[in-house]
């Protein structure tokens, strides 16, 4: 398989741990956002949305972090990553989706860009924009974390799920401008949890081979 | 069972499309967004995310619209909203994120209210943003649906999917600020083949009972 992504993309950071969690050895096509490469005729070719993560399995390229997880999950059942009852496939979704549909895209970099290159916004906008939609997501996140039997030493039970695979980027991103994560006792215990197992800790931005200071 | 929705939300709206797809009876509970009572303790005591959908079956509440509609789908898994192979899904998939995660979450209400509150942005920066975010969005569903031999009568095939779902609420929003739809022919015409369908019809805004003019 092959992941064309970027060192610090938290949706390939996603994808990152689900290769490793599932043991799914994989190259690397970094594609440098910041300089565009994500946009050239080369890469929309594969992926006309122009955004990474993208995953190569063979002649298919899959598109969308959840939707490659869940297929990486369908065909590579161990360990599973989503439970089987329809319901708490739900609730793993749901709080997966509270990240991946709630917050992130908000803070997105090219949603940054145009607000400080077509909004005119300063860097102490931007970062309580940043902010802002952090601690939105993360408060109700961290009420149906604390309010819920199902949460475990992780998101859902006792192993990691697809909630916690997009919960741990997010807890990556709200350090760019050091947002205070008091308040968030439950998602905190979480992501110390999920780093102390190697997928998570080896799929992390610093230690990719595309990394930069 | 129970949706607690609006009649202007576009997640909401997707649940709809599903509920009717589906052929389930249920019960609106029509939560005001303008005037934020989705932020009220009663409803943050079933959904502390504050966000409408959010569905109530039995005593289960679910949330996020595209958790809810694979819950459907596994519940009652006719007509099948999402394809059977591991590759179709992932496709399906990615399309509905191409929408729920790539477009419709930075054209949201609070993210508007937010350029227009704490950024000051008048009403044609605001119209701006809001076509911009679709017009990136569509440029590159387009492009991945006409360039796909699975795409069919819809999305994916000729019966209706996730993708579908998501997609028609988009086309919806567009109308807000009369984005030319005319560099999206692929979305046009499957808009309308879904349209000719009562499960997509009776679901729109204004035919809701919550509906305003």
């Amino acid at each position: 398989m092959k992941l064309y992504g970027f060192f610090r993309s938290s949706a390939a950071f996603r994808v990152r741990i689900a290769l490793n969690l599932k043991g799914l050895a994989y190259d690397l096509v970094s594609l440098h956002l910041r300089s565009g490469q994500q946009s050239k005729p080369e890469f929309l070719a594969l992926n006309p949305l122009g955004l990474v993560p993208a995953l190569a399995d063979g002649d298919a390229v899959l598109t969308q972090s959840l939707a490659i997880i869940e297929y990486l999950d369908e065909t590579h059942p161990q360990p599973p990553l989503v439970p089987k009852s329809p319901l708490a496939r739900a609730r793993v979704r749901a709080l997966a989706q509270a990240v991946a549909c709630d917050i992130h895209p908000i803070d997105n970099l090219r949603v940054l860009n145009y607000l400080a290159r077509e909004l005119k916004q300063d860097e102490e906008a931007v970062k309580r924009w940043f902010n802002h939609w952090i601690s939105v997501g993360f408060k109700g996140i961290e009420a149906a974390l604390a309010a819920s039997t199902e949460t475990g030493k992780f998101c859902h039970g006792d192993s990691p799920t697809l909630a916690d695979i997009c919960l741990v980027p997010q807890v990556f991103n709200s350090m760019r401008y050091a947002l205070d994560l008091g308040p968030y006792p439950t998602i905190q215990r979480i992501h110390k949890a999920c780093m102390a197992l190697p997928a998570f800790d080896q799929a992390q931005p610093s230690k990719q081979p595309d990394a930069e200071p």
